[in-house]
């Protein structure tokens, strides 16, 4: 006995010129990361506004949420942000794209919607869609999601592996979608060799802390039933979320009715195909019956309203959607038919649209359209334990978001700041999974100038392709 | 003679040094301002595009729009502003706002409307709008709108020579119109008090450079039919512009039938009341004879999209009015239904619910977006043969737009880029009556820092009015 209490004796005494200098210190935890004195907007279950408050991440993880001065009692760390007078928030997740698309930004605009697809998108697509190629759109949208924000996508295109790696090497948590298309696509001349990438990919990524592998079987005017059931029985096997097109334009649902001899919906269900997460991407042309079934079923739905309005799709139904307890999330859709991926404008624009055709300004409140671009779109991907709000114990998925300029001033609310005059260009801090892809509006994860060049000079085979 | 012959000779010898180094300065005529080697969306009759091109201005005046070359070939000048690489456009024309509402920005949204006015507009109105109030509101207004891009602007306010004074001293071209209502206002407790105000702001201001004094009885559903007439004549009497609310929301029309036993437009016309330059806000509920009349009564509509869909007041008929040859130009209306003063937003919201609606993606084009906001404003105001676009002999009205970013590459079209990527944030310069007030971002004509600290302490007021 009196040797033990010599040993804790001796090794106090040892101790004593590292905990001397900061008594406090022995109370206090060392964490990776703390921001401080923030306007902190949790999105949680009661959605809680801490203004002032403070949050403390380590590793991958926030472990917690106080005001500035509890967080300083309890946590210590080498690395402090401070964010005095702008808001904390949870990253927004953007729950439908196309990422590389951001190469065909802005190509044939105004165009009825299969005259852009077979005059420039197509052809586009067929002649410059390649492994590097979706490599360098990729890195040019992951450029453009840290800079506004977005800490997670759901992505659907194809070389889906390529998207992965990108992804995973600049930080950013994806739920990647290969395609499957009856069409021979530039990554697989049939279906049969889409679902074999698929699961190639699925395998290679299985496990990984940011990216989780899916298979997006396009839509149901692309595929016929056996595919459209391969596809799924798939997703089973491999237990991936499947992403598809649903419901998006007027003219899918005849050539539903064409095809399959039924809608969309009615279709997919008789064929038993919803996995345990799938994401029904538009979901405009749904009736009330069919609502009630994606409820029953667990299908979640992106809402895309910048797309649906500038290709004229429609208006999917957001509050029937949400009344019947249908979760929803937002999505910018392909910057070709956008033509950003800046999920801000994606919350105001769905305010916006939902308010205006609902003939009601009180639908999609400037708090309801922050909740579909956080935790909508986590319920919607199936990670609404991971991700989506700021809450102990969740994924560190932050972000920062200045609000000094002239045009955000004065501020009396700031839920309805971040959704009615803020964009992503506020967003100077982006953190995902604990780490810090974006400082002060520097992205540290992705060489900018380099990202821009080499999107440049791939422009011009897009350029060539279309001549 | 030889005298003169040696006097010449001797000046000659004497004027070498200056002429020697640059004999072709000789040839050139120097201005006050080049901008150089931009990307020059003209917005002319003929939508002309000149990449690369260069804009040579002399005092208030646009002189010349040509080729990089052929622009250095006929002018030099001691300013030269590089725009390699950027969009040097037209200013922006918003011809629907109250400025000085920016002080409410986001004071409770998402509420019926009624309930927003009579809750929190109305009694923060009541209670704060001052002189002073009016010009830090305006400032704010002003810095955000010099920051964004617009160059013109029409305002529907009180004390409008307040918002004169301030206006003229940030170099910013108005059109603004003292409010005239039935109600006791801020500053008029009769409608005749605001008459005799109006009369006394026209004076001061008449014959300005920037500003035009206008008129603007609010609606018909707060005016009665003799004040509606007297404020007609008084613009025809003043020669000034009307600028009234019409046709906002489907309440207003059954407000007007009850009230006057007529629609707006019928009512307006029978009492004679359009001037030579009249501005109809919003013309939401308005139907083919009244959109015929419109046009017969050459009454300019100003389409506020952002407004109209976030109070869910509507979607004013753009494509019919511009079939029929109404003059169309877009408004952000206040900030407080906005929630910001950012017209590149007016003009993708403008095309973006017009093609919801017609269900069309082809509608309102991003060329014809750009038309709406800066010739067809100035057309809607009665300025089009001095401000609009870019052409020589109109006043040089001109902003130069950053192209760089993420999110605006590549580049396969500049107009596309301009509205549908790009934001007030992108603009860099924004030049007024050929005065710079904005150069790379640094506002030169108001103290950015002081109009904001200004305008935080006043929010102050607002916070305790709606306590």
């Amino acid at each position: 006995m009196r040797l033990r209490i010599l040993a804790t004796g001796l090794a106090l005494l040892l101790a004593a010129p590292l905990l001397g200098p900061a008594l406090s210190a022995r109370q206090t935890a060392e964490v990776s990361l703390i921001i401080a004195n923030g306007i902190v907007i949790t999105v949680d279950g009661s959605r809680r506004i801490l203004n002032p408050g403070s949050v403390a991440i380590n590793g991958t993880q926030i472990v917690a949420i106080d005001t500035p001065a509890a967080i300083r009692a309890r946590y210590r760390s080498a690395d402090t942000i401070d964010a005095a007078g702008k808001v904390v928030m949870p990253g927004l997740i953007n729950t439908h794209t196309h990422a590389a698309m951001v190469m065909f930004r802005g190509l044939g605009n105004d165009l009825a919607l299969m005259d852009w697809l077979t005059k420039y998108i197509f052809p586009a697509e067929a002649k410059t869609v390649s492994p590097e190629f979706v490599r360098v759109g990729t890195r040019l949208a992951l450029l453009e999601m840290i800079q506004s924000g977005t800490t997670t996508y759901a992505d659907m295109y194809y070389f889906e592996e390529e998207v992965a790696r990108v992804t995973k090497a600049a930080g950013v948590r994806g739920v990647l979608g290969q395609t499957v298309i009856e069409f021979p696509a530039p990554d697989a001349r049939t279906p049969a060799d889409a679902l074999k990438r698929t699961e190639a990919f699925a395998k290679e990524f299985a496990q990984d802390d940011l990216i989780t592998p899916s298979i997006a079987p396009h839509a149901v005017y692309t595929l016929d039933a056996a595919t459209l059931t391969a596809t799924s029985d798939l997703a089973k096997r491999l237990n991936i979320p499947i992403q598809i097109h649903l419901a998006e334009t007027a003219a899918e649902i005849s050539q539903s009715q064409q095809r399959h001899k039924q809608r969309p919906v009615a279709l997919l269900d008789s064929l038993k195909f919803w996995a345990p997460i799938t994401i029904g991407a538009h979901g405009v042309w749904i009736n009330p019956e069919e609502i009630a079934l994606l409820k029953q079923r667990n299908v979640g739905i992106s809402n895309n309203p910048e797309s649906n309005m500038k290709l004229a799709s429609g208006t999917a139904p957001v509050v029937a959607y949400r009344q019947a307890g249908v979760n929803v999330g937002l999505g910018t859709d392909g910057a070709a038919s956008n033509n950003d991926l800046d999920m801000f404008e994606a919350m105001r624009q769905a305010a916006f649209q939902q308010k205006l055709v609902t003939m009601d300004p009180r639908v999609i409140s400037a708090p309801e359209a922050l909740e579909l671009a956080t935790i909508g779109g986590a319920r919607v991907l199936g990670q609404q334990t991971r991700i989506g709000s700021l809450e102990t114990g969740k994924r560190a998925d932050v972000i920062i978001v200045g609000m000094s300029r002239a045009r955000q001033t004065p501020m009396f609310d700031p839920v309805s700041q971040v959704v009615y005059v803020s964009r992503g260009d506020d967003v100077e801090t982006t953190i995902v999974n604990g780490k810090v892809l974006m400082r002060d509006r520097k992205v540290l994860t992705l060489d900018e100038a380099g990202v821009l060049r080499e999107a440049r000079a791939a422009a011009d085979l897009v350029r060539k392709a279309v001549q």
